[in-house]
Protein backbone atom coordinates (compact mmCIF):
# COMPACT_ATOMS: atom_id res chain seq x y z
CA UNK A 1 0.00 0.00 0.00
CA UNK A 2 1.06 3.30 -0.63
CA UNK A 3 2.02 5.91 2.49
CA UNK A 4 -0.35 8.66 3.61
CA UNK A 5 0.45 11.25 6.21
CA UNK A 6 -2.31 12.86 8.16
CA UNK A 7 -1.47 15.76 9.85
CA UNK A 8 -3.55 17.87 12.68
CA UNK A 9 -2.76 21.45 13.73
CA UNK A 10 -4.58 23.34 16.64
CA UNK A 11 -5.96 26.46 16.57
CA UNK A 12 -3.16 28.57 17.32
CA UNK A 13 -1.01 27.19 14.33
CA UNK A 14 -3.21 28.21 11.74
CA UNK A 15 -4.59 31.31 13.10
CA UNK A 16 -1.49 33.19 13.14
CA UNK A 17 0.40 34.03 9.86
CA UNK A 18 3.90 33.31 10.61
CA UNK A 19 2.76 29.79 11.91
CA UNK A 20 0.66 28.95 9.56
CA UNK A 21 3.24 29.92 6.50
CA UNK A 22 5.82 27.58 8.34
CA UNK A 23 3.25 24.98 8.56
CA UNK A 24 2.32 24.72 4.76
CA UNK A 25 5.57 25.08 3.59
CA UNK A 26 6.69 22.39 5.70
CA UNK A 27 3.83 20.33 5.03
CA UNK A 28 3.99 21.24 1.08
CA UNK A 29 7.60 18.87 1.69
CA UNK A 30 5.91 16.03 3.07
CA UNK A 31 6.62 13.39 0.37
CA UNK A 32 3.65 11.58 -0.93
CA UNK A 33 -0.16 11.54 0.05
CA UNK A 34 -1.23 13.97 2.28
CA UNK A 35 -4.13 15.56 4.32
CA UNK A 36 -4.37 17.86 6.78
CA UNK A 37 -6.67 18.33 9.37
CA UNK A 38 -6.98 21.32 11.38
CA UNK A 39 -8.74 23.52 14.69
CA UNK A 40 -9.98 27.19 14.62
CA UNK A 41 -11.01 27.31 18.21
CA UNK A 42 -9.43 30.55 19.19
CA UNK A 43 -10.71 32.03 15.62
CA UNK A 44 -14.08 31.11 16.72
CA UNK A 45 -13.79 32.22 20.29
CA UNK A 46 -12.67 35.64 19.10
CA UNK A 47 -15.35 35.79 16.37
CA UNK A 48 -17.93 34.93 18.45
CA UNK A 49 -17.01 37.19 21.24
CA UNK A 50 -17.19 40.67 18.66
CA UNK A 51 -20.55 39.12 17.91
CA UNK A 52 -21.52 39.21 21.52
CA UNK A 53 -21.69 35.45 22.02
CA UNK A 54 -20.20 34.21 24.88
CA UNK A 55 -18.19 30.83 24.73
CA UNK A 56 -19.02 28.22 27.21
CA UNK A 57 -16.51 25.32 27.24
CA UNK A 58 -16.47 22.16 29.63
CA UNK A 59 -13.76 20.06 29.94
CA UNK A 60 -12.45 22.19 27.05
CA UNK A 61 -15.18 20.88 25.03
CA UNK A 62 -17.26 23.98 23.08
CA UNK A 63 -20.87 24.27 24.33
CA UNK A 64 -22.79 24.45 20.20
CA UNK A 65 -25.84 26.42 20.85
CA UNK A 66 -27.53 27.50 17.32
CA UNK A 67 -25.51 30.96 17.45
CA UNK A 68 -22.34 29.45 18.41
CA UNK A 69 -22.90 26.45 15.55
CA UNK A 70 -22.92 29.67 13.22
CA UNK A 71 -19.79 30.66 14.69
CA UNK A 72 -17.85 27.79 13.88
CA UNK A 73 -19.46 26.71 10.44
CA UNK A 74 -17.83 30.11 9.13
CA UNK A 75 -15.08 30.30 11.43
CA UNK A 76 -13.94 26.55 10.88
CA UNK A 77 -15.80 25.88 7.31
CA UNK A 78 -15.13 29.18 5.81
CA UNK A 79 -12.39 31.55 7.08
CA UNK A 80 -9.53 28.98 8.50
CA UNK A 81 -10.25 26.08 6.20
CA UNK A 82 -10.24 28.48 2.93
CA UNK A 83 -7.31 29.92 4.00
CA UNK A 84 -5.52 27.23 4.22
CA UNK A 85 -6.80 25.91 0.89
CA UNK A 86 -5.63 28.99 -0.83
CA UNK A 87 -2.24 28.62 0.94
CA UNK A 88 -1.60 25.41 -0.15
CA UNK A 89 -2.81 26.00 -3.65
CA UNK A 90 -0.10 29.15 -3.81
CA UNK A 91 2.46 26.40 -3.38
CA UNK A 92 1.32 24.00 -5.76
CA UNK A 93 -0.47 21.72 -3.41
CA UNK A 94 -3.72 20.64 -4.71
CA UNK A 95 -5.36 21.43 -1.88
CA UNK A 96 -9.67 20.72 -1.14
CA UNK A 97 -11.48 22.04 1.76
CA UNK A 98 -14.39 19.44 3.29
CA UNK A 99 -16.68 19.39 5.95
CA UNK A 100 -18.22 16.14 6.46
CA UNK A 101 -21.32 17.27 4.76
CA UNK A 102 -19.18 17.91 1.58
CA UNK A 103 -19.58 14.42 -0.50
CA UNK A 104 -21.07 13.23 2.59
CA UNK A 105 -17.67 11.88 3.83
CA UNK A 106 -18.13 12.29 7.29
CA UNK A 107 -21.58 11.44 9.23
CA UNK A 108 -21.96 11.76 12.79
CA UNK A 109 -24.94 11.59 15.35
CA UNK A 110 -25.85 14.64 18.12
CA UNK A 111 -24.29 13.83 20.99
CA UNK A 112 -27.31 12.89 23.56
CA UNK A 113 -27.30 14.79 26.44
CA UNK A 114 -26.47 12.78 29.04
CA UNK A 115 -24.88 15.47 32.11
CA UNK A 116 -24.25 18.39 29.47
CA UNK A 117 -25.52 19.15 26.74
CA UNK A 118 -23.11 19.89 24.40
CA UNK A 119 -25.90 21.43 21.61
CA UNK A 120 -24.87 20.68 17.90
CA UNK A 121 -21.94 18.95 18.56
CA UNK A 122 -21.26 15.35 16.29
CA UNK A 123 -19.85 12.10 17.65
CA UNK A 124 -18.60 9.85 14.13
CA UNK A 125 -20.81 7.64 13.03
CA UNK A 126 -19.69 6.93 9.28
CA UNK A 127 -16.26 8.10 7.70
CA UNK A 128 -16.84 7.27 3.53
CA UNK A 129 -13.20 6.53 3.24
CA UNK A 130 -13.31 5.70 -1.03
CA UNK A 131 -14.44 9.09 -1.47
CA UNK A 132 -11.11 10.60 0.34
CA UNK A 133 -9.09 7.77 -1.34
CA UNK A 134 -10.26 8.45 -4.77
CA UNK A 135 -9.60 12.20 -4.12
CA UNK A 136 -5.86 11.41 -2.92
CA UNK A 137 -4.88 8.76 -5.45
CA UNK A 138 -5.36 11.62 -7.68
CA UNK A 139 -2.94 14.09 -5.86
CA UNK A 140 -5.92 16.30 -4.23
CA UNK A 141 -4.95 17.21 -0.93
CA UNK A 142 -7.69 16.99 1.36
CA UNK A 143 -7.97 19.89 4.15
CA UNK A 144 -10.27 18.81 6.76
CA UNK A 145 -12.20 21.04 8.72
CA UNK A 146 -13.60 20.21 12.23
CA UNK A 147 -17.53 20.21 11.14
CA UNK A 148 -19.52 17.11 10.19
CA UNK A 149 -22.69 16.42 9.62
CA UNK A 150 -26.17 13.85 10.30
CA UNK A 151 -27.32 13.68 7.42
CA UNK A 152 -30.71 15.28 7.68
CA UNK A 153 -29.90 18.90 6.68
CA UNK A 154 -27.81 19.79 10.29
CA UNK A 155 -23.97 20.96 10.87
CA UNK A 156 -22.41 19.73 13.88
CA UNK A 157 -19.22 21.27 15.14
CA UNK A 158 -16.66 17.96 16.16
CA UNK A 159 -13.60 17.76 17.92
CA UNK A 160 -10.38 17.93 15.13
CA UNK A 161 -8.43 15.48 16.76
CA UNK A 162 -11.80 12.93 16.44
CA UNK A 163 -12.18 13.97 12.37
CA UNK A 164 -8.68 12.99 12.07
CA UNK A 165 -8.29 10.01 14.25
CA UNK A 166 -11.49 9.01 12.45
CA UNK A 167 -10.05 9.75 9.03
CA UNK A 168 -6.97 8.17 9.77
CA UNK A 169 -8.69 4.80 11.03
CA UNK A 170 -10.69 4.65 7.63
CA UNK A 171 -7.92 5.46 5.22
CA UNK A 172 -6.15 2.53 6.74
CA UNK A 173 -8.20 0.32 4.54
CA UNK A 174 -6.33 2.27 1.41
CA UNK A 175 -2.91 3.29 2.98
CA UNK A 176 -0.15 2.65 5.00
CA UNK A 177 -1.26 5.70 7.40
CA UNK A 178 1.18 8.08 9.57
CA UNK A 179 -1.25 9.98 11.94
CA UNK A 180 0.55 12.93 13.15
CA UNK A 181 -0.91 14.75 16.21
CA UNK A 182 1.05 18.54 16.35
CA UNK A 183 0.53 20.13 19.25
CA UNK A 184 2.82 23.12 21.59
CA UNK A 185 5.47 20.85 23.06
CA UNK A 186 7.95 18.64 21.67
CA UNK A 187 6.43 15.38 21.89
CA UNK A 188 4.57 13.57 25.07
CA UNK A 189 6.90 14.82 27.98
CA UNK A 190 8.12 12.96 31.25
CA UNK A 191 8.37 16.09 32.61
CA UNK A 192 5.95 18.97 31.71
CA UNK A 193 8.60 21.56 32.68
CA UNK A 194 11.22 20.34 30.69
CA UNK A 195 10.47 20.32 26.84
CA UNK A 196 13.74 18.02 26.36
CA UNK A 197 12.52 15.26 28.33
CA UNK A 198 10.41 13.35 25.60
CA UNK A 199 8.74 10.02 25.92
CA UNK A 200 10.44 8.86 22.29
CA UNK A 201 8.72 5.88 21.94
CA UNK A 202 5.15 4.91 23.87
CA UNK A 203 3.59 1.23 24.13
CA UNK A 204 0.12 0.39 25.54
CA UNK A 205 2.28 -0.73 28.92
CA UNK A 206 4.05 2.38 29.64
CA UNK A 207 1.33 4.26 28.81
CA UNK A 208 -0.45 2.58 31.29
CA UNK A 209 2.59 2.91 34.11
CA UNK A 210 3.13 6.60 33.25
CA UNK A 211 -0.20 7.05 33.84
CA UNK A 212 -0.33 5.51 37.35
CA UNK A 213 2.32 7.43 38.27
CA UNK A 214 1.10 10.76 37.10
CA UNK A 215 3.97 11.15 34.48
CA UNK A 216 1.13 11.69 31.95
CA UNK A 217 -2.12 13.36 32.82
CA UNK A 218 -4.93 15.53 31.96
CA UNK A 219 -5.48 16.01 28.62
CA UNK A 220 -2.92 13.53 26.68
CA UNK A 221 -4.67 10.40 28.50
CA UNK A 222 -7.79 10.98 26.08
CA UNK A 223 -5.43 11.59 23.19
CA UNK A 224 -3.59 8.88 23.71
CA UNK A 225 -6.35 6.74 24.41
CA UNK A 226 -7.65 7.49 21.01
CA UNK A 227 -4.23 6.97 19.56
CA UNK A 228 -3.88 3.54 20.77
CA UNK A 229 -7.13 2.95 19.51
CA UNK A 230 -6.27 4.18 16.20
CA UNK A 231 -3.53 1.96 16.08
CA UNK A 232 -5.64 -0.83 16.91
CA UNK A 233 -7.64 -0.16 13.84
CA UNK A 234 -4.79 -0.37 11.72
CA UNK A 235 -3.19 2.97 11.19
CA UNK A 236 0.42 2.08 11.20
CA UNK A 237 1.75 4.32 13.40
CA UNK A 238 1.23 7.84 15.25
CA UNK A 239 3.12 11.21 16.25
CA UNK A 240 2.84 13.56 18.76
CA UNK A 241 5.16 16.64 18.16
CA UNK A 242 5.26 20.19 17.58
CA UNK A 243 3.98 21.57 14.59
CA UNK A 244 7.06 23.02 13.58
CA UNK A 245 9.13 19.00 13.82
CA UNK A 246 6.32 17.44 11.49
CA UNK A 247 9.60 17.11 8.84
CA UNK A 248 12.08 15.57 11.48
CA UNK A 249 12.16 12.34 13.09
CA UNK A 250 11.16 14.02 16.02
CA UNK A 251 8.32 14.02 18.88
CA UNK A 252 6.79 10.67 20.64
CA UNK A 253 6.04 7.45 18.25
CA UNK A 254 2.92 6.24 20.04
CA UNK A 255 3.30 2.47 19.14
CA UNK A 256 1.47 -0.70 19.98
CA UNK A 257 4.36 -2.87 18.88
CA UNK A 258 7.40 -3.49 21.31
CA UNK A 259 9.82 -3.56 18.63
CA UNK B 1 -23.53 15.78 -24.95
CA UNK B 2 -25.12 15.08 -22.04
CA UNK B 3 -27.63 18.00 -20.11
CA UNK B 4 -26.36 20.49 -17.10
CA UNK B 5 -28.55 22.87 -15.47
CA UNK B 6 -26.76 25.48 -14.05
CA UNK B 7 -28.75 27.23 -11.53
CA UNK B 8 -27.37 30.75 -9.91
CA UNK B 9 -29.47 32.11 -6.70
CA UNK B 10 -28.96 35.24 -4.87
CA UNK B 11 -28.29 36.05 -1.59
CA UNK B 12 -32.57 36.73 -0.33
CA UNK B 13 -33.25 33.15 -1.54
CA UNK B 14 -30.46 31.04 0.37
CA UNK B 15 -30.64 32.97 3.71
CA UNK B 16 -34.00 32.70 4.57
CA UNK B 17 -34.68 28.97 5.71
CA UNK B 18 -38.26 28.94 3.82
CA UNK B 19 -37.14 30.16 0.71
CA UNK B 20 -34.11 28.09 1.35
CA UNK B 21 -35.66 25.18 1.59
CA UNK B 22 -38.37 25.40 -1.24
CA UNK B 23 -35.23 25.94 -3.82
CA UNK B 24 -33.09 23.01 -1.91
CA UNK B 25 -35.79 20.75 -3.06
CA UNK B 26 -37.03 22.22 -6.21
CA UNK B 27 -33.18 22.05 -7.17
CA UNK B 28 -33.16 18.82 -6.07
CA UNK B 29 -36.40 17.79 -8.43
CA UNK B 30 -34.18 18.78 -11.98
CA UNK B 31 -33.11 15.82 -13.87
CA UNK B 32 -29.36 14.93 -14.79
CA UNK B 33 -26.52 16.84 -14.00
CA UNK B 34 -26.64 19.86 -12.07
CA UNK B 35 -24.61 23.16 -10.11
CA UNK B 36 -25.65 25.66 -8.21
CA UNK B 37 -24.24 28.82 -7.85
CA UNK B 38 -25.14 30.99 -4.52
CA UNK B 39 -24.74 34.79 -3.19
CA UNK B 40 -24.91 35.81 0.13
CA UNK B 41 -24.23 39.22 0.06
CA UNK B 42 -27.28 40.05 2.54
CA UNK B 43 -25.91 37.75 5.43
CA UNK B 44 -22.49 39.18 4.77
CA UNK B 45 -23.61 43.10 5.42
CA UNK B 46 -25.42 41.85 8.38
CA UNK B 47 -22.44 39.60 10.31
CA UNK B 48 -20.23 42.66 9.15
CA UNK B 49 -22.27 45.07 11.14
CA UNK B 50 -22.56 42.91 13.69
CA UNK B 51 -18.42 43.37 13.22
CA UNK B 52 -19.23 46.81 13.47
CA UNK B 53 -17.64 46.74 10.12
CA UNK B 54 -19.54 49.10 7.60
CA UNK B 55 -20.21 47.77 3.98
CA UNK B 56 -19.53 50.00 1.30
CA UNK B 57 -21.17 49.38 -1.89
CA UNK B 58 -20.69 50.90 -5.54
CA UNK B 59 -23.58 50.56 -8.21
CA UNK B 60 -24.16 47.20 -6.48
CA UNK B 61 -20.79 45.93 -6.23
CA UNK B 62 -19.06 45.07 -2.52
CA UNK B 63 -15.66 47.09 -1.27
CA UNK B 64 -13.93 44.61 -0.10
CA UNK B 65 -10.93 45.61 2.32
CA UNK B 66 -8.79 43.10 4.24
CA UNK B 67 -11.23 42.82 7.02
CA UNK B 68 -14.63 42.57 4.37
CA UNK B 69 -12.50 39.79 2.66
CA UNK B 70 -12.66 37.87 6.11
CA UNK B 71 -16.20 38.43 6.28
CA UNK B 72 -17.10 37.01 2.97
CA UNK B 73 -14.83 34.50 3.27
CA UNK B 74 -16.22 33.27 6.49
CA UNK B 75 -20.06 33.93 5.41
CA UNK B 76 -20.11 32.46 1.77
CA UNK B 77 -16.89 29.89 1.86
CA UNK B 78 -18.66 28.78 5.46
CA UNK B 79 -21.92 29.92 6.37
CA UNK B 80 -23.97 29.68 3.65
CA UNK B 81 -21.92 27.55 1.51
CA UNK B 82 -21.91 24.47 3.93
CA UNK B 83 -25.79 24.69 4.79
CA UNK B 84 -26.81 24.44 1.33
CA UNK B 85 -24.41 21.32 0.97
CA UNK B 86 -25.72 19.80 4.42
CA UNK B 87 -29.27 20.62 2.58
CA UNK B 88 -28.60 19.30 -0.23
CA UNK B 89 -26.84 15.72 1.51
CA UNK B 90 -30.29 15.62 3.74
CA UNK B 91 -31.98 15.07 0.25
CA UNK B 92 -29.71 12.50 -1.08
CA UNK B 93 -27.99 14.83 -3.58
CA UNK B 94 -24.17 14.64 -3.36
CA UNK B 95 -23.30 17.89 -2.87
CA UNK B 96 -19.66 19.76 -2.79
CA UNK B 97 -19.28 23.01 -1.61
CA UNK B 98 -16.25 25.39 -3.40
CA UNK B 99 -14.49 27.86 -3.59
CA UNK B 100 -12.39 28.85 -6.88
CA UNK B 101 -9.28 28.07 -4.43
CA UNK B 102 -10.88 24.58 -3.95
CA UNK B 103 -9.11 22.07 -6.43
CA UNK B 104 -7.71 25.49 -8.46
CA UNK B 105 -10.95 25.47 -9.93
CA UNK B 106 -11.54 29.36 -10.99
CA UNK B 107 -8.30 31.55 -10.56
CA UNK B 108 -8.69 35.23 -10.92
CA UNK B 109 -6.70 38.41 -10.85
CA UNK B 110 -7.84 41.73 -8.55
CA UNK B 111 -9.33 43.84 -9.79
CA UNK B 112 -7.17 47.06 -11.12
CA UNK B 113 -7.21 49.96 -9.88
CA UNK B 114 -9.25 52.61 -12.14
CA UNK B 115 -11.72 55.61 -10.49
CA UNK B 116 -12.44 53.14 -7.60
CA UNK B 117 -10.38 50.69 -5.81
CA UNK B 118 -12.72 47.27 -4.81
CA UNK B 119 -9.93 45.86 -3.07
CA UNK B 120 -10.38 42.29 -2.74
CA UNK B 121 -12.09 41.57 -5.64
CA UNK B 122 -11.30 39.42 -8.59
CA UNK B 123 -11.41 39.39 -12.30
CA UNK B 124 -12.43 35.25 -13.20
CA UNK B 125 -8.66 34.57 -15.64
CA UNK B 126 -8.70 31.08 -16.02
CA UNK B 127 -11.66 28.12 -15.12
CA UNK B 128 -10.63 24.12 -15.00
CA UNK B 129 -13.78 23.24 -16.14
CA UNK B 130 -12.38 19.43 -16.46
CA UNK B 131 -12.14 19.36 -12.40
CA UNK B 132 -15.36 20.18 -12.56
CA UNK B 133 -16.85 18.08 -15.32
CA UNK B 134 -14.77 14.62 -13.61
CA UNK B 135 -16.75 15.38 -10.79
CA UNK B 136 -20.29 16.64 -12.55
CA UNK B 137 -19.32 12.90 -14.35
CA UNK B 138 -19.22 11.11 -10.99
CA UNK B 139 -22.86 13.12 -9.59
CA UNK B 140 -21.06 15.30 -7.48
CA UNK B 141 -23.41 18.32 -7.23
CA UNK B 142 -20.64 21.29 -7.21
CA UNK B 143 -22.26 24.21 -5.09
CA UNK B 144 -20.11 26.79 -5.99
CA UNK B 145 -19.56 30.13 -3.67
CA UNK B 146 -19.13 33.38 -5.24
CA UNK B 147 -14.99 33.41 -3.77
CA UNK B 148 -11.72 32.94 -6.25
CA UNK B 149 -8.18 32.60 -5.74
CA UNK B 150 -5.49 34.25 -7.69
CA UNK B 151 -3.33 30.92 -6.86
CA UNK B 152 -0.39 33.12 -4.92
CA UNK B 153 -2.43 32.94 -1.86
CA UNK B 154 -5.28 35.27 -1.42
CA UNK B 155 -8.70 34.68 -1.53
CA UNK B 156 -10.96 37.58 -3.79
CA UNK B 157 -14.33 38.50 -3.15
CA UNK B 158 -16.30 37.75 -6.65
CA UNK B 159 -19.74 38.22 -7.93
CA UNK B 160 -21.63 34.89 -8.56
CA UNK B 161 -23.26 36.05 -11.60
CA UNK B 162 -19.70 35.76 -12.88
CA UNK B 163 -19.06 32.44 -11.05
CA UNK B 164 -22.30 31.26 -12.94
CA UNK B 165 -21.71 33.08 -16.49
CA UNK B 166 -17.47 31.90 -16.24
CA UNK B 167 -18.63 28.25 -15.51
CA UNK B 168 -21.44 27.57 -17.49
CA UNK B 169 -18.84 29.02 -20.57
CA UNK B 170 -16.35 26.75 -18.96
CA UNK B 171 -18.43 23.68 -18.86
CA UNK B 172 -20.22 24.01 -22.40
CA UNK B 173 -17.12 22.19 -23.84
CA UNK B 174 -17.96 19.23 -22.32
CA UNK B 175 -22.31 19.54 -21.31
CA UNK B 176 -25.40 20.93 -23.11
CA UNK B 177 -25.46 23.73 -20.63
CA UNK B 178 -28.79 25.40 -19.21
CA UNK B 179 -27.52 28.57 -17.35
CA UNK B 180 -30.66 29.87 -14.77
CA UNK B 181 -30.13 33.19 -13.07
CA UNK B 182 -33.22 33.81 -10.15
CA UNK B 183 -34.52 36.61 -8.72
CA UNK B 184 -37.41 38.30 -7.38
CA UNK B 185 -39.34 38.96 -10.44
CA UNK B 186 -40.57 36.46 -13.21
CA UNK B 187 -38.48 36.99 -15.71
CA UNK B 188 -37.40 39.99 -17.58
CA UNK B 189 -40.45 42.39 -17.59
CA UNK B 190 -41.94 45.02 -20.44
CA UNK B 191 -43.56 46.76 -17.47
CA UNK B 192 -41.62 46.66 -14.52
CA UNK B 193 -44.71 47.31 -12.23
CA UNK B 194 -46.76 44.44 -13.45
CA UNK B 195 -45.21 40.73 -13.04
CA UNK B 196 -47.06 39.28 -15.53
CA UNK B 197 -45.46 41.28 -18.04
CA UNK B 198 -42.82 38.50 -19.21
CA UNK B 199 -40.84 39.48 -21.92
CA UNK B 200 -41.09 35.24 -23.10
CA UNK B 201 -37.94 35.34 -25.39
CA UNK B 202 -35.03 38.17 -25.95
CA UNK B 203 -33.06 37.95 -28.93
CA UNK B 204 -29.87 40.43 -29.23
CA UNK B 205 -32.21 42.30 -32.01
CA UNK B 206 -35.08 42.89 -29.27
CA UNK B 207 -32.37 43.27 -26.59
CA UNK B 208 -30.94 46.40 -28.06
CA UNK B 209 -34.56 47.76 -29.30
CA UNK B 210 -36.18 47.22 -25.54
CA UNK B 211 -32.71 49.10 -24.11
CA UNK B 212 -32.92 52.02 -26.81
CA UNK B 213 -36.95 52.69 -25.92
CA UNK B 214 -35.79 51.94 -22.19
CA UNK B 215 -37.61 48.57 -21.44
CA UNK B 216 -35.00 47.38 -20.22
CA UNK B 217 -32.78 49.48 -17.99
CA UNK B 218 -30.40 49.58 -14.91
CA UNK B 219 -28.57 46.53 -13.68
CA UNK B 220 -30.79 44.05 -16.31
CA UNK B 221 -28.66 45.47 -19.05
CA UNK B 222 -25.19 43.65 -17.73
CA UNK B 223 -27.14 40.84 -16.78
CA UNK B 224 -28.48 40.54 -20.38
CA UNK B 225 -24.86 41.03 -21.76
CA UNK B 226 -23.38 38.60 -20.00
CA UNK B 227 -26.24 35.92 -21.00
CA UNK B 228 -25.60 36.69 -24.40
CA UNK B 229 -21.83 36.62 -24.06
CA UNK B 230 -22.36 33.06 -22.45
CA UNK B 231 -24.61 32.18 -25.49
CA UNK B 232 -22.02 33.43 -28.25
CA UNK B 233 -19.29 31.13 -25.98
CA UNK B 234 -21.38 27.99 -26.22
CA UNK B 235 -23.64 27.90 -23.46
CA UNK B 236 -27.42 26.47 -24.96
CA UNK B 237 -29.84 28.52 -22.98
CA UNK B 238 -30.28 30.86 -20.58
CA UNK B 239 -32.93 31.62 -18.20
CA UNK B 240 -34.14 34.32 -16.37
CA UNK B 241 -37.00 33.22 -13.42
CA UNK B 242 -37.88 33.50 -10.37
CA UNK B 243 -36.24 30.98 -8.34
CA UNK B 244 -39.72 29.62 -7.04
CA UNK B 245 -40.47 28.56 -10.46
CA UNK B 246 -36.71 27.34 -11.42
CA UNK B 247 -38.74 23.89 -12.15
CA UNK B 248 -41.48 25.21 -14.13
CA UNK B 249 -41.27 26.28 -18.21
CA UNK B 250 -41.44 29.99 -16.87
CA UNK B 251 -39.72 33.37 -17.22
CA UNK B 252 -37.65 34.82 -19.71
CA UNK B 253 -35.49 32.78 -22.43
CA UNK B 254 -32.54 34.54 -23.89
CA UNK B 255 -31.49 33.55 -27.35
CA UNK B 256 -28.73 34.12 -30.23
CA UNK B 257 -31.11 31.86 -32.54
CA UNK B 258 -34.65 33.76 -33.95
CA UNK B 259 -36.01 30.21 -34.56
Amino acid sequence: MEKLTIIKVGGKIVEEQTSLDKLLSDFTKIEGHKVLVHGGGRSATAIAAQLGIESKMVDGRRITDEEMLKVVTMVYGGLVNKQIVAGLQSLGVNALGLTGADLNYMRSEKRPIKDIDYGYVGDVKEVDASILADLIYKDVVPVLAPLTHDKTGNLLNTNADTIAGEAAKALSAFFDVTLVFCFEKNGVLRDENDDESVIRKLTPELFEEYVKSGIIQGGMIPKLENSFDALKAGVKEVIITRADKINRESGTLISIKDC
